[in-house]
């Protein structure tokens, strides 16, 4: 069996039970080396197929061919593995794979999930995820995305919003939000949520900093109704008090 | 403290460490019945604050006033408790009191990620979640955001999709994704997820049996590159394979 985990935020706290017990049984563990070090007490005695940054096939194909000897498998990735993470790929190649085999994806607490428990509630009314980077959606098909959040006045959790490598695309997508949103919509940041150096900030379109924003940081836009209550972001559900 | 707690789809499974440690040293529970119900061999020798449906407001009420009598207590519901849940009109009514408490939410695995992880990897590309009750959103604010997402193609998670008070509503939402997107562009649906009668079905917009959908399923609608691989819907991320 293959199981594809998502280990959520970064805390062991916030992996599921099921993702515990996997990892707990399974003797070969297949990650990327930050998601490796996140549990890295856990794999006392394991067998260990760690790869660097964009070595995404590498890791899935590793990871298949460890299954196809009939051996248990887990490949780790941090939030829920099937938002931006590593399932889709997975099943994807195997499905390509000469041999069959058993794929059970393991679900998890997403980043903006995370995120928004830490600044408040706000995920109350329809939101959308996008994430800002162009290496394989085009930045046009993104910015289109954008604009339909924005005027539809969904809440808009930005994922990958801004690297060295794409200093402007937060700049670029926040200034289609203004062409619908007031630049007092209340912005939530959570940086390496869950984890050591974890920073909440409730701000607003106008006063957000973009250069404190990098690529373990999730942005979420509030709608029209977002508010601050008592220093957290909250979108009304539309409950009358 | 008030702890405000998402159980996640439903099996003890899929809650988090976190979410299983508040429940376990917190003394008083409040909940809907079928929450309550989720984790009751948890609960044993436990005060309980049980409320029936739509009593979402007493419900929170109950919950404040014990915190505010300094005991630790732990309001509970099903999914991430921060997405169309109980913690923003917690922390809207809790905002609002005479008497500050402290409140902490406790994230978890929403209804989306569950079905998701169930169907394959249906969320690995920019998607949204829209609520298709309008007991609180005007139906035409909703009809923008499903006319919004299905033209920017966003893959689209359906809450609440249809009950026997809106029997048209996701007939209705269908209908205008059919402006933009295939007829045969994949549909997933997770029905009762991590529960006893779970059962997970992937086909498209046009061989949608809109009767077997209730207020438990998650319908997801994919995007335009969205295709079935070995029985699982995937959607890419953009690799090139």
């Amino acid at each position: 069996m293959l199981y594809i985990v998502g280990l959520g935020p970064g805390s062991k706290d916030l992996m599921t039970q099921e993702a515990l017990d996997v990892i707990e049984k399974t003797d070969t563990i297949v990650g990327y080396a930050t998601y490796v070090r996140l549990v890295q007490d856990m794999l006392k005695g394991k067998e260990l197929v760690v790869t660097g940054m964009r070595g995404e096939i590498e890791r899935c194909k590793k990871a298949i061919e460890i299954a196809q000897t009939g051996k248990d498998v887990a490949i780790i990735s941090s939030g829920d593995a099937g938002i931006y993470g590593m399932a889709g790929l997975v099943l994807e190649l195997a499905s390509k794979a000469d041999q069959h085999i058993d794929v059970k994806v393991v679900p998890g607490v997403t980043a903006s999930i995370g995120a928004a428990a830490a600044l408040g509630a706000p995920l109350m009314n329809d939101f959308c995820h996008i994430s800002l980077s162009d290496l394989m959606t085009p930045w046009d098909v993104i910015k289109d995305r954008v604009d339909a959040a924005a005027k539809a006045d969904f809440v808009i959790c930005l994922y990958n919003p801004r690297s060295k490598g794409r200093p402007n695309n937060l700049h670029e997508a926040l200034a289609i939000i203004l062409k619908y949103k007031s630049e007092d919509t209340v912005v939530g940041i959570g940086k390496d949520v869950a984890r050591k150096k974890e920073i909440e900030k409730v701000t607003t379109i106008k006063d957000l900093d973009e250069e404190e924003i990098n690529m373990t940081t999730i942005v979420i836009v509030g709608n029209k109704n977002t508010y601050v209550a008592d220093g957290r972001m909250v979108t009304p559900r539309g409950y009358t008090l």
